[in-house]
Protein backbone atom coordinates (compact mmCIF):
# COMPACT_ATOMS: atom_id res chain seq x y z
CA UNK A 1 0.00 0.00 0.00
CA UNK A 2 1.31 3.26 -0.81
CA UNK A 3 2.07 5.59 2.20
CA UNK A 4 1.90 9.10 -0.39
CA UNK A 5 -1.18 10.38 0.02
CA UNK A 6 -2.74 13.60 -2.03
CA UNK A 7 -4.14 16.61 -0.04
CA UNK A 8 -6.15 19.26 -2.28
CA UNK A 9 -7.64 22.60 -2.39
CA UNK A 10 -9.27 25.00 -4.31
CA UNK A 11 -9.41 28.98 -4.34
CA UNK A 12 -12.19 31.37 -6.38
CA UNK A 13 -12.18 34.69 -6.13
CA UNK A 14 -15.23 36.66 -5.00
CA UNK A 15 -16.75 39.70 -6.00
CA UNK A 16 -15.16 43.40 -5.72
CA UNK A 17 -11.65 43.88 -3.26
CA UNK A 18 -8.83 41.50 -2.67
CA UNK A 19 -10.89 38.59 -1.23
CA UNK A 20 -10.92 35.26 -2.10
CA UNK A 21 -12.54 31.84 -0.83
CA UNK A 22 -10.05 28.87 -0.48
CA UNK A 23 -11.74 25.07 0.37
CA UNK A 24 -10.31 21.89 1.28
CA UNK A 25 -13.15 18.92 1.56
CA UNK A 26 -16.18 20.41 2.88
CA UNK A 27 -14.18 23.27 4.65
CA UNK A 28 -13.91 26.64 3.89
CA UNK A 29 -11.82 29.85 4.93
CA UNK A 30 -12.38 33.33 3.56
CA UNK A 31 -9.15 35.54 3.11
CA UNK A 32 -8.47 39.21 2.26
CA UNK A 33 -6.32 42.07 3.36
CA UNK A 34 -6.15 44.51 6.01
CA UNK A 35 -7.51 48.13 5.12
CA UNK A 36 -3.51 48.78 5.89
CA UNK A 37 -2.52 46.26 2.73
CA UNK A 38 -5.47 47.44 0.49
CA UNK A 39 -8.10 45.05 1.39
CA UNK A 40 -11.28 45.14 2.88
CA UNK A 41 -10.38 43.11 6.13
CA UNK A 42 -13.24 40.14 5.54
CA UNK A 43 -10.61 37.64 6.77
CA UNK A 44 -6.92 37.13 7.55
CA UNK A 45 -4.27 37.30 4.94
CA UNK A 46 -2.85 34.49 3.39
CA UNK A 47 0.63 34.43 5.21
CA UNK A 48 -1.15 34.78 8.83
CA UNK A 49 -2.77 31.69 7.36
CA UNK A 50 0.39 30.19 7.03
CA UNK A 51 1.27 31.13 10.62
CA UNK A 52 -1.93 29.95 11.52
CA UNK A 53 -1.47 26.42 9.55
CA UNK A 54 2.12 26.12 11.32
CA UNK A 55 1.01 26.50 14.80
CA UNK A 56 -1.85 24.50 13.82
CA UNK A 57 0.46 21.59 12.50
CA UNK A 58 2.21 22.26 15.58
CA UNK A 59 -0.44 21.65 18.28
CA UNK A 60 -2.06 18.68 16.60
CA UNK A 61 1.83 16.80 17.09
CA UNK A 62 1.83 17.98 20.30
CA UNK A 63 -1.59 16.24 21.26
CA UNK A 64 -1.21 13.25 19.00
CA UNK A 65 2.23 12.36 20.11
CA UNK A 66 2.92 14.06 24.15
CA UNK A 67 1.68 10.51 25.79
CA UNK A 68 3.52 8.47 23.59
CA UNK A 69 6.51 10.71 24.19
CA UNK A 70 5.89 10.68 28.09
CA UNK A 71 4.69 13.90 28.43
CA UNK A 72 1.17 14.55 30.79
CA UNK A 73 0.52 17.78 28.46
CA UNK A 74 -2.05 19.42 30.57
CA UNK A 75 -1.99 22.62 28.15
CA UNK A 76 -0.63 23.43 25.30
CA UNK A 77 -0.41 26.82 23.12
CA UNK A 78 2.32 28.65 20.79
CA UNK A 79 2.56 32.44 19.67
CA UNK A 80 4.04 32.77 16.21
CA UNK A 81 5.21 35.87 14.27
CA UNK A 82 7.07 35.91 10.73
CA UNK A 83 8.78 39.27 9.15
CA UNK A 84 8.09 39.77 5.86
CA UNK A 85 9.55 42.96 3.38
CA UNK A 86 6.46 44.14 1.66
CA UNK A 87 8.53 45.50 -0.85
CA UNK A 88 9.38 42.17 -2.70
CA UNK A 89 5.17 41.75 -2.65
CA UNK A 90 4.93 45.27 -4.45
CA UNK A 91 7.50 44.33 -7.01
CA UNK A 92 11.54 45.11 -5.74
CA UNK A 93 12.93 42.41 -7.18
CA UNK A 94 16.21 42.33 -4.73
CA UNK A 95 13.80 41.62 -1.74
CA UNK A 96 12.21 37.92 -1.68
CA UNK A 97 8.43 38.54 -1.55
CA UNK A 98 8.01 35.62 1.32
CA UNK A 99 8.74 35.30 4.82
CA UNK A 100 12.10 36.31 5.98
CA UNK A 101 12.26 34.51 9.44
CA UNK A 102 9.17 33.27 11.56
CA UNK A 103 9.85 32.45 15.54
CA UNK A 104 7.52 30.30 16.91
CA UNK A 105 7.23 30.60 21.25
CA UNK A 106 5.79 27.08 22.67
CA UNK A 107 4.03 27.03 25.64
CA UNK A 108 3.21 23.64 27.68
CA UNK A 109 1.49 23.10 31.15
CA UNK A 110 2.82 20.07 32.27
CA UNK A 111 4.82 18.16 35.28
CA UNK A 112 7.58 17.44 32.98
CA UNK A 113 11.21 19.13 33.50
CA UNK A 114 11.87 21.84 31.33
CA UNK A 115 14.82 19.65 29.97
CA UNK A 116 12.07 17.42 28.71
CA UNK A 117 9.97 20.19 27.62
CA UNK A 118 12.48 21.60 25.55
CA UNK A 119 13.32 18.14 24.04
CA UNK A 120 9.40 17.55 23.05
CA UNK A 121 9.08 21.08 21.50
CA UNK A 122 12.11 20.13 19.60
CA UNK A 123 10.46 17.05 18.73
CA UNK A 124 7.23 18.89 17.86
CA UNK A 125 9.63 21.41 15.37
CA UNK A 126 10.98 18.34 13.75
CA UNK A 127 8.17 16.24 13.48
CA UNK A 128 5.37 18.50 12.26
CA UNK A 129 4.87 18.70 8.24
CA UNK A 130 4.14 22.28 7.60
CA UNK A 131 7.33 23.22 9.57
CA UNK A 132 9.51 20.74 7.51
CA UNK A 133 7.21 22.28 4.16
CA UNK A 134 8.65 26.08 5.52
CA UNK A 135 12.01 25.17 6.61
CA UNK A 136 13.13 23.14 3.79
CA UNK A 137 11.08 23.88 1.06
CA UNK A 138 8.84 22.20 -1.24
CA UNK A 139 8.73 21.64 -5.27
CA UNK A 140 5.98 23.77 -6.78
CA UNK A 141 4.90 23.85 -9.97
CA UNK A 142 2.08 25.38 -12.09
CA UNK A 143 0.98 22.50 -13.98
CA UNK A 144 -1.40 24.12 -16.53
CA UNK A 145 -3.09 27.53 -17.18
CA UNK A 146 -6.40 27.18 -18.62
CA UNK A 147 -8.13 30.33 -20.18
CA UNK A 148 -12.16 30.80 -20.99
CA UNK A 149 -13.16 33.46 -23.12
CA UNK A 150 -15.75 35.46 -21.09
CA UNK B 1 10.36 53.86 7.66
CA UNK B 2 10.55 50.35 7.63
CA UNK B 3 8.82 47.86 4.92
CA UNK B 4 9.40 45.14 7.18
CA UNK B 5 5.80 43.75 8.59
CA UNK B 6 5.35 41.69 11.22
CA UNK B 7 2.56 39.15 11.34
CA UNK B 8 1.40 37.53 14.18
CA UNK B 9 -0.90 34.09 15.15
CA UNK B 10 -1.61 31.79 17.97
CA UNK B 11 -2.55 28.39 18.39
CA UNK B 12 -4.50 26.74 21.15
CA UNK B 13 -5.16 23.56 21.82
CA UNK B 14 -9.32 22.76 22.04
CA UNK B 15 -10.85 19.75 24.25
CA UNK B 16 -10.02 16.04 22.96
CA UNK B 17 -9.04 14.77 19.94
CA UNK B 18 -6.72 16.27 17.95
CA UNK B 19 -8.35 19.84 17.17
CA UNK B 20 -6.64 23.08 18.09
CA UNK B 21 -7.91 26.39 17.22
CA UNK B 22 -5.37 28.99 15.50
CA UNK B 23 -6.28 32.70 15.72
CA UNK B 24 -4.95 36.32 13.90
CA UNK B 25 -5.87 39.18 14.60
CA UNK B 26 -9.57 38.55 14.61
CA UNK B 27 -10.35 36.01 12.81
CA UNK B 28 -9.78 32.15 13.35
CA UNK B 29 -9.87 28.92 12.22
CA UNK B 30 -10.65 25.19 13.38
CA UNK B 31 -8.01 22.52 12.37
CA UNK B 32 -8.21 19.16 12.71
CA UNK B 33 -7.51 15.79 11.16
CA UNK B 34 -9.99 13.23 9.19
CA UNK B 35 -10.44 10.63 10.84
CA UNK B 36 -8.26 8.07 8.51
CA UNK B 37 -6.02 10.16 9.98
CA UNK B 38 -6.44 9.81 13.91
CA UNK B 39 -8.82 12.87 14.52
CA UNK B 40 -12.60 13.94 14.54
CA UNK B 41 -13.02 15.65 11.69
CA UNK B 42 -14.03 19.21 12.63
CA UNK B 43 -11.84 21.33 10.38
CA UNK B 44 -9.42 21.11 7.45
CA UNK B 45 -6.27 19.81 8.53
CA UNK B 46 -2.79 22.18 8.33
CA UNK B 47 -1.19 20.91 5.16
CA UNK B 48 -4.84 21.33 3.68
CA UNK B 49 -4.79 24.46 5.40
CA UNK B 50 -1.45 25.18 3.57
CA UNK B 51 -2.72 24.58 -0.13
CA UNK B 52 -5.62 26.90 1.09
CA UNK B 53 -3.01 30.01 2.24
CA UNK B 54 -1.35 29.53 -1.70
CA UNK B 55 -4.23 29.13 -3.40
CA UNK B 56 -5.52 32.31 -1.46
CA UNK B 57 -2.20 34.49 -2.06
CA UNK B 58 -2.13 33.13 -5.74
CA UNK B 59 -5.95 34.91 -5.82
CA UNK B 60 -5.23 37.97 -3.86
CA UNK B 61 -2.09 38.20 -6.27
CA UNK B 62 -4.46 38.04 -9.54
CA UNK B 63 -6.98 40.15 -7.98
CA UNK B 64 -4.16 43.07 -6.83
CA UNK B 65 -2.16 43.11 -10.56
CA UNK B 66 -4.53 42.10 -13.08
CA UNK B 67 -5.52 45.65 -13.79
CA UNK B 68 -1.95 46.93 -13.93
CA UNK B 69 -0.46 43.96 -15.92
CA UNK B 70 -2.90 44.80 -19.05
CA UNK B 71 -5.06 41.40 -17.84
CA UNK B 72 -8.71 42.24 -17.93
CA UNK B 73 -9.81 39.43 -15.04
CA UNK B 74 -13.71 37.84 -15.38
CA UNK B 75 -13.21 35.18 -13.32
CA UNK B 76 -9.90 33.25 -11.75
CA UNK B 77 -9.88 29.83 -9.70
CA UNK B 78 -7.22 27.46 -8.77
CA UNK B 79 -6.71 24.04 -7.96
CA UNK B 80 -4.19 22.68 -5.87
CA UNK B 81 -2.49 19.39 -4.83
CA UNK B 82 0.24 18.77 -2.66
CA UNK B 83 1.91 14.72 -1.75
CA UNK B 84 2.88 13.99 1.33
CA UNK B 85 4.23 10.07 2.41
CA UNK B 86 3.03 10.17 5.61
CA UNK B 87 5.93 7.93 7.13
CA UNK B 88 7.75 11.00 7.81
CA UNK B 89 4.66 12.24 10.28
CA UNK B 90 4.63 8.31 12.01
CA UNK B 91 8.70 8.40 12.53
CA UNK B 92 10.55 7.31 9.94
CA UNK B 93 13.83 9.07 9.74
CA UNK B 94 14.08 8.46 6.26
CA UNK B 95 11.34 10.19 4.95
CA UNK B 96 10.26 13.91 5.15
CA UNK B 97 7.53 15.04 6.95
CA UNK B 98 6.11 17.66 4.97
CA UNK B 99 5.27 17.80 1.33
CA UNK B 100 7.21 16.58 -1.40
CA UNK B 101 5.30 18.63 -4.23
CA UNK B 102 2.61 21.19 -4.90
CA UNK B 103 0.93 21.43 -8.22
CA UNK B 104 -1.35 23.87 -9.37
CA UNK B 105 -3.75 24.75 -11.99
CA UNK B 106 -4.77 27.89 -12.69
CA UNK B 107 -7.96 29.06 -14.32
CA UNK B 108 -8.77 32.24 -15.89
CA UNK B 109 -11.98 34.22 -17.46
CA UNK B 110 -10.60 36.32 -19.90
CA UNK B 111 -10.25 37.86 -23.35
CA UNK B 112 -6.36 37.98 -23.06
CA UNK B 113 -4.56 35.41 -25.26
CA UNK B 114 -3.45 31.75 -23.33
CA UNK B 115 0.29 33.71 -23.97
CA UNK B 116 -1.15 36.78 -22.02
CA UNK B 117 -2.87 34.54 -19.66
CA UNK B 118 0.70 32.19 -19.18
CA UNK B 119 2.52 35.07 -18.42
CA UNK B 120 0.26 36.48 -16.06
CA UNK B 121 0.82 32.76 -14.24
CA UNK B 122 4.04 32.87 -14.03
CA UNK B 123 3.79 36.52 -12.40
CA UNK B 124 1.45 35.31 -9.96
CA UNK B 125 3.45 32.29 -9.20
CA UNK B 126 6.35 34.75 -8.41
CA UNK B 127 5.05 37.40 -7.00
CA UNK B 128 2.96 34.99 -4.42
CA UNK B 129 4.26 35.55 -0.79
CA UNK B 130 3.45 32.20 0.26
CA UNK B 131 4.55 30.31 -2.57
CA UNK B 132 7.94 32.31 -2.11
CA UNK B 133 7.97 30.93 1.48
CA UNK B 134 7.27 27.21 0.41
CA UNK B 135 9.37 27.11 -3.04
CA UNK B 136 12.52 28.41 -1.21
CA UNK B 137 12.24 27.90 2.31
CA UNK B 138 12.25 30.18 5.44
CA UNK B 139 14.21 30.51 8.50
CA UNK B 140 12.19 29.04 11.22
CA UNK B 141 13.39 29.72 14.82
CA UNK B 142 11.91 27.90 17.96
CA UNK B 143 12.39 31.36 20.27
CA UNK B 144 11.79 29.48 23.60
CA UNK B 145 9.93 27.00 25.22
CA UNK B 146 7.95 28.40 28.78
CA UNK B 147 6.78 25.66 31.19
CA UNK B 148 3.88 26.23 33.59
CA UNK B 149 3.33 23.39 36.56
CA UNK B 150 -0.42 22.68 36.32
Amino acid sequence: MSTMETFKATTKILEGGLSVESSSRNFKVILDEPKSLGGTDKGMNPVELVLCALGGCQGIVAKAYAKHKGIDLKDFWVELEGDLDVRGFKGDPNVRPGFQEIRFKMHMKTDASPEQAKEFAKFIENTCPVGDSLANGVSLKLSDVVVEKP
